[in-house]
């Protein structure tokens, strides 16, 4: 069911010097940073030559990310995103299944402009999954 | 000076189950496990389209992975590996730039036969990151 790894997503407590460090130190392509006010967030999406890693900032006082900076105030690895072909089909097989999907559990359209979902990280080793219909 | 993203490692509490739902909920395709002494952890591999998620679990009363579960019990996200061309000369770029290397600074043979490093999680956003040469 899964396919593609389409991104690791990683909290940073200052999105500036992350991108400066993925960009200068570790020698990567970094992206210019995007809003999306829908998830709470700025990314910067770093190119590598098989997938990305997205850099997440909190946007606004409600961001789902700045629970994650208090208990992480380094940063961490938040994330990890998934491709599947049918999100809907993905969803219900992980549900008929006993997995969580977290908030409506209707997908809502994330950075790529595509339909994404969270799956709960207590039914996933402690990981919080995404999945994108690609 | 990164190249690909090797793999993402996952600490989990239980191997059998987790590589069980990789393979059976999440329909991805699972390696036999792995014992890997020299690193104190059993390893699992699930070979994705574009990169691997490697499943770890301790091997041995002295794994490095025993620490980590302790402070998560479900398990989580332990590090992620980029691929190098010259692990000494990223390493010394990286020293030179103020960054950690773990252990001795002297690269060890990884779980796939090749030269590796660890770079100290608080010099990259909360992040454990594997460099390995390939």
């Amino acid at each position: 069911m899964i396919g593609k790894l389409n991104h690791v997503a990683i909290a940073v407590p200052d999105l500036q010097a992350a991108a400066a460090q993925y960009e200068n130190t570790l020698g990567a392509t970094v992206r210019a940073p995007q809003d999306e006010p829908d998830h709470g967030v700025t990314v910067v999406f770093i190119d590598l030559p098989n997938t990305k890693i997205e850099l997440l900032y909190p946007l606004g006082d409600d961001s789902p990310i700045n629970g994650f900076l208090e208990k992480n105030p380094s940063g961490g690895i938040h994330h990890m995103c998934f491709e599947v072909e049918d999100i809907i089909a993905a969803r219900d097989k992980l549900k008929s299944e006993g997995a969580r999907v977290l908030g409506s559990g209707e997908p809502k359209i994330g950075a790529h402009g595509k339909p994404v979902l969270f799956l709960h990280p207590k039914d996933f080793n402690g990981c919080l999954i995404e999945l994108e219909q690609v």
